[in-house]
């Protein structure tokens, strides 16, 4: 239906609206998709491929992805392309529904090349989790932007 | 159709699409209306009124009206409410379509009582009018939120 939508309509979802709307349909049904957050691997691709991968945006988009492991045992999590890495800027923001705390939202910046001597870009993601008390939930979403 | 948008769509129009897909549409046709845009009178709607007047919008509601000349012979305009009126703040922004002027934005702040004795409050308009060489416009858009 996106395309049908009149002029100046777009996807502008609040923080709490992407997390009880999208995130919660996708860790209880990890086939849902919509054409404002598709399927992406985020490890797999470069910030700059992303728009391609989207069905819908101009200048912001969101995703689905699954989070990799890093070590198999470990906690910490894989966020390196073939061409960089993300890397957390700032504190894990809080998202509240109602005054109840429904998810936690970190932001990534990305660096090309390897830590810690990447290059600094101005590709920004956000990273929408679940709060829960597990350290891996099955799905996150990402809303992915350029810096102004 | 926008009671039918899925979660996380709104009416986030740019300037230029304001312009050329409302405020064109208007002016070539004064009956036009739309349920992200409608027709109010600002010279009778105090600012907090305005989102009752609204079809849609959570934080910021957009309208067409006429613009009222303060003298008939004049080219001061009546920006006044019974509770106060509207002042300009800052420069008037040019807005560009592929690199041609469409129109200009002008933005106000209500302030309550009588100039110049007024006293400021956090509601915000922005005035988009077409360019043209005319003082006056049959019909503006107007971009209505509070302060953050």
């Amino acid at each position: 239906m996106e395309e049908n939508l009149p002029p100046g309509f777009r996807f502008h979802p609040t923080d709490e609206e992407l997390i009880t709307h999208y995130l919660c349909r996708k860790v209880s049904d990890t086939g849902f998709t919509s054409k404002a957050v598709v399927d992406v691997d985020l490890n797999k691709c470069e910030p700059w491929d992303l728009p391609a991968k989207a069905s819908m945006g101009e200048k912001e988009w969101y995703f689905f992805s699954l989070r990799d492991r890093k070590y198999p045992t470990g906690l910490r999590t894989n966020r390196a392309t073939e061409a960089g890495y993300w890397k957390t800027t700032g504190k894990d923001k809080e998202i509240y529904r109602s005054g109840v705390l429904v998810g936690m939202k970190k932001t990534l910046v990305f660096y090309k090349g390897r830590a810690p001597k990447g290059e600094k870009s101005n590709w920004v993601m956000h990273e929408y989790r679940l709060e829960n008390k597990q350290p891996f939930t099955p799905a996150k979403v990402y809303h992915i932007h350029k810096m102004l």
